[in-house]
C-alpha cells in the first residue's frame, strides 16, 4: 500500500528540471593514518587568536546568527576596500555558486566554462536544467578572449573562469580578464579560490566592471575548509540578486566569528602562504626528477603528468596503498595526470619517498 | 557607462520567478543589556560534554566536512529509530524548508498552510513563483482535517503544518495528523520545531505514511540556534529528492560535532525542558493575573492577548524601552497579541515586573 501511495504522492509534483535521483552516501574514508593530498586542504592549525574567537562564539550557541551576515560582510568590505553592498557572505563559496546558478539561469540556458574546470558546476547546471559549454583551454596561461567573445560561447548566460584554475593551477593575466570584461556585456564569474597563492588578483576590477562577480573562499589560503566561509564581490545590484534568494541564517555563529577574526589577522597567515609556495617549487622539481611532468602552478596543488607506462588512476591506487591520497580525473585528457595538494614538508617528503619506491628507486 | 553596461548585463537573464529586490540589511540590535524574549531562543549554555566536542572539532577546521552529513545522519537515525536513508541533515531546518520548496514546487503551484504560521514560508513560496493558501485555524487545538482534504486546499502541492504551531503554541493531536495523512495523497510537511515541549510527537508516523515529511531543529529544545542543526525525516524517496538538490558541505564541522554530541547526550537537556515547561505555566498564570489572555502553549513561548486599551505593537515598544524584547505581529487578527519566549527564571521575573509597572501596578 505504501508503494502505491508513494507513487500517488510523487505524481502530483511538476517535473523539476534535471534528473533527480537519490545520491549514494559513502562514508568519508577519513583514515587518520593517511596523508591527505587529494582535496587541496591547507593542513595548518588556526592562529591562536582565531581559535579564541571561535571558542568565544561557542558560548553564544543559543543565539540566532546575526541577520544577513552583516558584521562579516562589513569586515570583508573593510579588508578588501569595498562597500558592504558589494559583498555577499556564503557558507563556503560552494553556496554562492549554487545561488549564482539559481539567480541567473533558466532551463535551456547555458554557461561557458574553461575545461578542465571544477566538476561541481556540472551538477549545478543540471539542477537548473541548463547546460555547460566547456572550452578546452584551461591548461594554458592565456585566456582565449576572442573565443569567449564570439563563437559557441556567445550565447552563454555567464562565463565561469577560475583563476588560478583547478585542477591545472594555471593563472591567466588580470589584464586579459579585464579585456574580456570590457568587451563583453555578459556576467563573468571569476572564481579566485586559490588566488592568495598567485602573483596577482582581480579585486581592482570590481569597481570598474559591473559584469565581474568575484568569488573568494577561506577554505584554501586560510585553512578553514571545515568552517565554510566564502565571499562574493561585485556590483551591488548583482550581489543584491544573490542576497535576495539566499536562505536565512546560512552561516552559523562560528563561521561568522572565524571569518571576522581571519579578516582581522590576515598577516598571521603570511608564513603559511610563503611555506606553501616554497614547498610547491621544491616538490615540483623533485617530481620532475622522478619523471613526472609538472604544470607550473600558482595554487596550493600541482597537476602532474605521471611517468610513461601507467595512468593517473594507477598512481592514485598505488599511492593509496601506501597511505598517500591524491586526486585522479575521469576526463580523457587528464587520464595521465594526478593532482597533489601542497601540505606540510613532512607530508610532501612522504609523497616523494613513496613515489620513488613505486618507481623502484631507493627511498629519498 | 557602468550603468548602461549593468542594464545590458542584466537584460540577458531570463525572468526568475518572484520579485527580486535587494534586502535591506539591518544590523542586529544585539543590545547585551536587553532581555531577549522575541525569537524563541533557549538561553542556556551547552552541557560541558557538548562544548568539549565542539572545541575538538575546531582543531579539524582545515578538513572539509564529512560528505553528505553521513555521520550526523547515522547518529540521528540511531537516536530516532530510523534508517539513515530516512534522514536528511540541514543547516537549520530553514535550509530544509528551502529545499522542500525548490524540490516540490513549480511556478503557479500552491501550498496550504495553517494561519497564522511561520512567515518565512511566504518568502520561500514567492521565490519559487508559488502561492501560499492560508487557512485560518491555527489558533485552535483541532486540525481542520476535512477542510484540508477538500475545498480550496485540495489543489495545494503540499500541506504545511507546524505542531506545536508558531506563534500560537497550540498543539493538535497526532491522531488527527494521522487521519489526514491516511486520507490524503498529498505530501504533509510536519514542522515539529517545538515538539520537545509538547506532550506527543509524530515520529511514529514516518514508517507508515510516505507522505509525511517531518522537520526537527536543535535551535529550540537543544539551545543551539547559533549552530544551525536541523533534520528532515521521511520516506527514503522523498528524502532522496531533497538530498539530491542539497548543496555540498551544507554544514560545517562544528555543526556536525555539536549535532552528534547532542544526539548522544539528550538526557542532559531534560532539566532544561522541565524548567521551560514549569516556567511557561508560572508566567502564564502571572500574565493572566495582570490582565493578559494567554493561549495555552505547548512550545517554549506564550502568545498573549494584551489587556484592553492598547495593541501588541504598543506593548512591544513599551517593553523595549524597559529593555525587554518581545515579538508583535503585522497580521490583523494578531494585532492585539505579543509573543514571549520562555527564558530563565530571572528573565521572566524582569518581564513580569516591567509589565506590572507599565500597567501602573507596584513592581512584583
Amino acid at each position: 500500500m505504501s508503494g502505491t501511495k508513494l507513487k500517488s504522492v510523487l505524481s502530483s509534483f511538476s517535473q523539476v528540471p534535471g534528473e533527480l535521483k537519490p545520491l549514494p552516501s559513502d562514508r568519508r574514508s577519513l583514515d587518520d593514518s593517511c596523508v591527505r593530498l587529494h582535496t587541496t586542504e591547507n593542513p595548518f592549525p588556526m592562529p591562536e587568536v582565531v581559535m579564541q574567537s571561535a571558542i568565544a562564539a561557542l558560548e553564544q550557541q543559543y543565539l540566532y546568527p546575526e541577520h544577513d551576515n552583516i558584521g562579516l560582510r562589513e569586515a570583508a568590505a573593510d579588508a578588501y576596500d569595498l562597500t558592504k553592498d558589494q559583498v555577499i557572505a556564503g557558507n563556503g563559496s560552494s553556496e554562492l555558486l549554487g545561488l549564482i546558478y539559481r539567480a541567473f539561469l533558466a532551463p535551456g540556458d547555458s554557461v561557458a566554462m574553461l575545461s578542465p574546470g571544477f566538476s561541481f558546476n556540472r551538477k549545478l547546471a543540471m539542477l537548473q536544467g541548463a547546460q555547460i559549454l566547456e572550452f578546452g583551454c584551461g591548461q594554458s596561461d592565456v585566456l582565449p578572449v576572442e573565443e569567449l567573445l564570439s563563437g559557441p560561447a556567445e550565447g552563454a548566460k555567464f562565463i565561469l573562469l577560475a583563476n588560478p584554475n583547478n585542477p591545472t593551477g594555471t593563472f591567466v593575466s588580470v589584464a586579459d580578464i579585464e579585456r574580456l570584461a570590457a568587451q563583453s556585456d555578459r556576467l563573468i564569474v571569476l572564481d579566485e579560490a586559490y588566488v592568495d597563492f598567485a602573483p596577482d588578483n582581480g579585486l581592482r576590477l570590481i569597481d570598474h566592471y559591473p559584469n565581474i562577480l568575484l568569488l573568494r573562499t577561506f577554505s584554501k589560503s586560510y585553512a578553514a575548509a571545515g568552517i565554510r566561509i566564502g565571499f562574493g564581490f561585485g556590483h551591488p545590484e548583482i550581489i543584491g540578486r544573490l542576497r535576495n534568494i539566499q536562505n536565512v541564517f546560512n552561516m552559523n555563529v562560528i563561521g561568522h566569528a572565524v571569518g571576522v577574526s581571519i579578516l582581522a589577522h590576515r598577516d598571521a597567515y603570511e608564513e603559511n602562504h610563503r611555506h606553501i609556495k616554497q614547498e610547491r617549487e621544491r616538490v615540483s622539481v623533485a617530481l620532475s626528477q622522478l619523471g613526472f611532468s609538472v604544470t607550473p602552478s600558482h595554487a596550493n596543488f600541482l597537476l602532474a603528468r605521471v611517468p610513461a607506462g601507467q595512468d593517473g588512476r594507477w598512481w592514485q591506487k598505488a599511492l593509496k596503498r601506501r597511505k598517500v591520497l591524491v586526486a585522479a580525473f575521469p576526463e580523457s585528457f587528464l587520464k595521465k595526470h594526478i593532482r597533489v595538494s601542497i601540505g606540510t614538508r613532512e607530508q610532501m617528503d612522504i609523497l616523494l619517498s613513496e613515489a620513488s619506491e613505486i618507481l623502484g628507486r631507493p627511498k629519498q
